[in-house]
């Protein structure tokens, strides 16, 4: 994933309540804080592949974005805390400047976590000002922009949970700074399948709160009859795909996909380990063994399509997705449960789709493209989305690692089609 | 590209005339030696990068391509010319075993271009055994294999001259191997944009004659109000893009294709060469100043996307592209013109649109994805198109390298959006 | 470099003497704490390029080279901190078993900071132990792996300071962790040519007192007659060789130097950086012009090649340097004064050789080869030397990073031709 | 290897008869063109890795060596064959101009193999007359460069014979260009051990003839006692070294040389094969079961020196080998044989050492660096040796691939250690 964002068309008028936005930025704020508590700085300042970013970089880079959109041109005699952290700490925007190379982040021992924490008390204290001392007119005017930027750290927020799994999963032995959880009761539900009509339908976001700008314009789409499953796939159902001779048999494999299991020697999903006769599977409370029952996570695209090729069925595309998940309540397991880890879920639920939010992205068959009639905002922002429109695929719904207010039915995530770091698994579709 | 095919439904009935489908044969696969005219022994080996194949690996793929789909399973008694040519001119067919790398094609010197002239003559009698003494049942069966046969050849005609253009334009001097056409007659046409209305319209192919497999099941899309220009860029336009810094300014480019740019140093489609203060060309009647007038090609999809953004206007979708195209007639500069080169258009033309097709392909904004309903075949043969259906984009309407018997408005060509080498150009789409 | 080591053949008497052994135990060892004082857990983590190691892995490794070779066999009922760690930190010990990859030690954010200096801790205690306990038999038979462990970590010494400075000269400005030196007087010697006669001569160690294998064993060697400059090449001095367009000049470099130069993008020693007209040096107490007097140093066997031909001499061989260093005192700027960086030398002192140990370490043109009549030790300790004797040159002499009792004038440093990172530099020689 | 030359100081008179010039001059060069008889113009293309050429480049560049040295300089009026050709065949004279890059050798289909016969008979001729016309003292001035000529086209012919033996190793089946050689007598001498005694020697070249740069100056150099093996190893005992895990033992080998067996997998000397309980060899003549009396080759350096540890034995030193090759007679399996395989020793030859010269190159122990005293030519000819004096080691002798005529004792071959594709073997010593 990459960041994003855009100016909502429609600011909501609590939100000029300077009193709530202040509220919010300071509760966004702790949050990230909050998700570094257990870590050494060691474990701060490692990169463990180039997707990966240290997780003091995402502390920093966060703070970069309050201070460059909003502190720099809105905070009259806003000084800098660090002129070398404008290049630092630049992400991609090529409209700011030059920036320290993506792949290099993880040579930076310097600024230290100590420092980084510093520099963002130095910016939380100059939002505080600028929230309570600029004038009606401006405050109106950027706070889309703060909005955006609770909703950028919310994105980095994710980040930095993926990252530091990433990095704690090289150890040799993976450090547990979760405690663990309890063991979910027995059972699983059955995946039923539900059935959904055809029709020309509506999808995207129609303006009325906070959206990134790829979630618009609101547009027509055809959608013929098809059938979503209740539930996503589960690591009991994966590890038989698994079992069935999945990754050695061409036959169900997307011709990339087979060449990344080939080259890069994949066998399981990314944290999954054999030991002697049963799979065991790293999270961030250390390793266990697989609970069969979860749903099945850190799997890329071509994981997650030649499981569906294998089981007879496919994946849904974004149409449908968003056409079954309009009527579901946003409610699930979310980075604010603090698992950070997908969870099975309870056999009691009522019939119909569950965990359409929350526990795991689900991929879907849609390439991450620009809606009809997208246009990206003018100037640096406009960078956030839309110049990464090209060899990435669309995952829907959230994980455990999302903030529970930042996702929608309409919320459109990517990544491409061999990433397998993110909490991404599957839900099958099939035609009728 | 990569070759696709299908078992297309129904087949005329004059293809079951033996005759007919005899000649049928022969014209084909003589079209493809005509293509090797002029060239010396040494040309056909060379791979001048992993996307090109050696001429000569082209001339024994399509025969291993006859001989393992049909005289194999169907012409009793047929003795392989050599064993070792099944492994070596297997292209990608998991199901039918292992094969060389395809990396390696330019470390083969044997067989030599003289070993497989003569292994193209020991197919070319097997088949016309076949086809005149195979009974009618078996001949009814596969009719439609050996149609897929001529269509994956004429696919592999165009590569062959994309190919072979691209080793030889890596000579220190590029060697002529057509005539210079004659100049064209001054003047372009003006750039019209033609109006389409939004509508629930249907798209892909009806099955009533042969089409891949990828161009299937038709099916309905919605498409939003939208114009489309009346003819592809040209080289003049194109290069105003040139001088208007579009290769240096990041804000036209996809995040991928300013990468690209970046790391392989692009400042012009490939085989254009600044020389002194105006661009020359490289094309296989020799090297040569640009015709303005021309359309331009040998652009990857990032910069056609990039011009388009330059230009104020996008690319097309594949609906709106095939929605324009159904009313068109299918005339234009084919393989069969044997320029082998795109051309500008008369001025002369009556007002609508022109050079749909022939010329240059052109890209349109849609991923490769299979169409809703889509299924491969069964076998060997459902590996043709639909593993390559991740990382592509989609390109319409055929190039002066494909034969005119060969491309209809439905068929989809697929390269990954750094493809340059393919006769690829651009017509841009607005929105209304 | 890479450590080595060997059973040194006669033990002095005073080192079975267990006070002495264990106070140069405690000496050795809080030598290498002392020189990570100014430090940040974030600095010891990183790995700024495959050669450099993490300052915590030194830390580690040199405590896991008395574990693996003294406690685990000599220490009866000793218990590891930590068995992962014998698999962490070994080197390159193929005998001893698989260890973690080289290249991905700055993956390990655990152990931290913290861990390794309790590891330490308790490696310390348990040899105190041994030293005191051991038999007289054990101690006599251990008593020379000790003194090869206190070697072994003198030279783990030298790499903490040249692997940390190459992290830190990496951040976007460089942090000084030692005062900036005094200002040397003004004024730099001249470069005399001191005369050495023909001789068959003998080097190497003589075996009275401890070193490593690989000066072994002493043997005869003709020396033409020769003369060796008085010092070496000053930064003033090589300054002049870049603006006469030494590295743009093809004919005073060897083949594999002159593809270093354009493949690395070298116009200058490492460290030093063009600012402007005139050139800035990074050094461990933070960036400033650079001292023409200085030696020039972090330069390449093949700068220093392409140098000395230039300046129309050559580089002395190893048995020159041997024999004109035997006579001189081993005095200078060491690692014990603790500046960390070269001085330019006193115009006051007497003539003759100056300057041959200290300061920085001379590039021969001896490669790194096995002395007639070389045999590596027995079992995992003969992994020390022997196996690095391939691809690599010779250097003596020292540097200001090497603890000033670990040197001598049979010391045979090696590296690869393109290593720049450690304190190299050169002295120029000719034939009469 | 790399081409290499130099001014010898004493040319012959007879040389400067112009008549024998002439003869020599066309005996030379029809030499190259006897060697790719039976070769086709698509073997000629092929560069099957970085360090091989097409056969084509190398009868083009040793054409370009007389006309750039020769012809350009000193034949009044000469006319390029093709300005082109001065860019595409300049190997790596620096001095001579930019070049078409060496890893591109392969992608040059043009000059066609007929471009470049014709190319060979244009500089035959004009050669021919220059020897004819130049005036005696221009001929006396230029005898040498005629004869480094001749020198440098023999080294290539060893080279054309390598690099096409890489080329067609890599086809499918071996082609055969030659005959299959008559079985050898039954049996191998026993390798015995003839011993030198210790001495003030002195090597290299003494002026009276023809030899390259790097073999001078004649200098001295000690030798302690040492024995030297009669013959080469074997196939039956390098076999043995690998039944006894040769290349799963850690032990025997440089840090370097167990890196290569790891990365590339290598499991037994270049051109062998397993083929069930046997091991096969790909030889000129086509592929067939080991001899294992011959001596073995195509071994890296590396290979040789773990073999020699496994033997509990070393590689001799240049100097070693040299004094005991000055009274062997300069006889054996060469070139001019036409077999361009090793072969067996004959069991009667009388007791000495014995193929000391042909069959294979003997790595040495002996790094490639300068004689004491060593000074490359002036000009473009300085290029020839001195610069490609670092990373690689020496091998001396000749093989079966090196004209009779161009061995000398004091010849010095060098290659880097990795190299497999020469016909490169050992012979052991050891210390007395």
């Amino acid at each position: 994933m990459v960041e994003r964002h855009p100016p909502s068309a429609a600011l909501a008028a609590s939100l000029q309540d300077r009193r709530t936005l202040a509220q919010r930025y300071a509760a966004v704020r702790a949050q990230s804080m909050r998700l570094v508590e257990g870590l050494e700085p060691e474990d701060m300042v490692i990169q463990s592949m180039p997707d990966v970013s240290p997780t003091k970089w995402h502390l920093a880079h966060t703070s970069w974005f309050f201070e460059t959109f909003l502190l720099e041109p809105h905070a009259r005699g806003y000084m800098h805390f660090d002129d070398a952290y404008r290049y630092l700490f630049n992400s991609y925007y090529e409209a700011v400047g030059p920036r320290h190379p993506r792949v290099a982040r993880g040579l930076l021992s310097r600024p230290t976590v100590r420092d980084i924490r510093r520099y963002r008390a130095h910016v939380d204290t100059a939002m505080r000002r600028l929230i309570e001392n600029a004038d009606d007119a401006t405050l109106t005017k950027i706070a889309p922009l703060i909005e955006l930027g609770f909703n950028h750290e919310q994105q980095h927020q994710e980040l930095i949970v993926t990252d530091i799994k990433h990095v704690l999963a090289g150890q040799h032995e993976m450090p547990a700074i979760r405690p663990a959880p309890k063991p979910s009761p027995s059972g699983v539900a059955a995946m039923d399948f539900i059935e959904f009509k055809a029709g020309l339908i509506e999808i995207g976001h129609d303006g009325a709160s906070f959206a990134f700008d790829n979630e618009s314009p609101r547009h027509k789409s055809y959608v013929a009859p098809f059938r979503l499953a209740s539930r996503p796939v589960s690591c009991g159902e994966y590890a038989a795909f698994i079992a069935d001779g999945g990754y050695r048999r061409a036959e169900f494999w997307l011709s990339d996909g087979w060449a990344a299991v080939n080259e890069r020697g994949w066998e399981a999903p990314l944290y999954w380990r054999h030991d002697g006769d049963r799979w065991t599977i790293r999270t961030l409370s250390g390793e266990r063994r697989i609970d069969e029952r979860e749903p099945v996570c850190h799997i890329s695209y071509y994981e997650a399509e030649a499981y569906a090729a294998w089981a007879g069925k496919r994946l849904p595309g974004e149409p449908e997705w968003e056409l079954a998940a309009v009527g579901v309540a946003i409610e699930g397991n979310f980075l604010d449960s603090g698992r950070l880890h997908p969870m099975a879920d309870s056999a009691h639920y009522t019939p119909g789709l569950r965990q359409m939010f929350g526990d795991v992205w689900e991929w879907t068959r849609s390439a991450y493209l620009p809606y009809p009639g997208f246009h990206p905002a003018e100037g640096a922002i406009g960078e956030y989305n839309g110049k990464f429109m090209s060899g990435q695929m669309v995952l829907r719904g959230g994980s455990c690692a999302t903030p529970a207010d930042h996702i929608r039915p309409t919320y459109r995530n990517f990544f491409p089609p061999d990433a397998r770091w993110q909490f991404s698994g599957l839900r099958l579709a099939e035609d009728i």
